[in-house]
């Protein structure tokens, strides 16, 4: 039931970036998206990648892997669709 | 160690979203920025923090409390800002 709720949780924090990415792509404009943020954002989400498997917690583990790829294609768009900084 | 390996993972991801909240209260526009995203992530966060309650996890309990409270200055924002559906 605990793993549900977080393996549900996971999955909706993680599904959250599809949208973003579908509308960074159909839009090739990502000039209010905050470049700071994503990078900061993988960092983060690789180590939650590391802590998941340290605790063997498999909802962490499944959610940030999935974040992780998502996060990594927001910000290729973020460097490519603009140059300027921020 | 791993305690504090999850806790800074949980600063990063949740610190991630600071440069996006001060970005987008500056320039006002949250065009670029994905309604569906935002809603998604504040009704995830919000279970991740159930979760961390459950499990008793401190990192998880810490970092999505803070991030629960940036998400929604930002989905307040994406609905203040523009009208556009996405």
């Amino acid at each position: 039931m605990t793993m549900i709720l977080g393996l549900v949780a996971g999955m909706l924090t993680t599904i959250a970036f599809i949208p973003q990415v579908v509308k960074t792509w159909k839009t090739k404009s990502a000039d209010d998206l905050s470049l700071g943020m994503y990078v900061a954002f993988c960092l983060g989400v690789s180590l939650w990648l590391i802590y998941g498997f340290i605790v063997s917690d498999l909802p962490i583990i499944a959610a940030n892997l999935v974040t992780l790829s998502l996060a990594i294609t927001l910000l290729y768009f973020k460097l490519t669709y603009n140059n300027k900084t921020r």
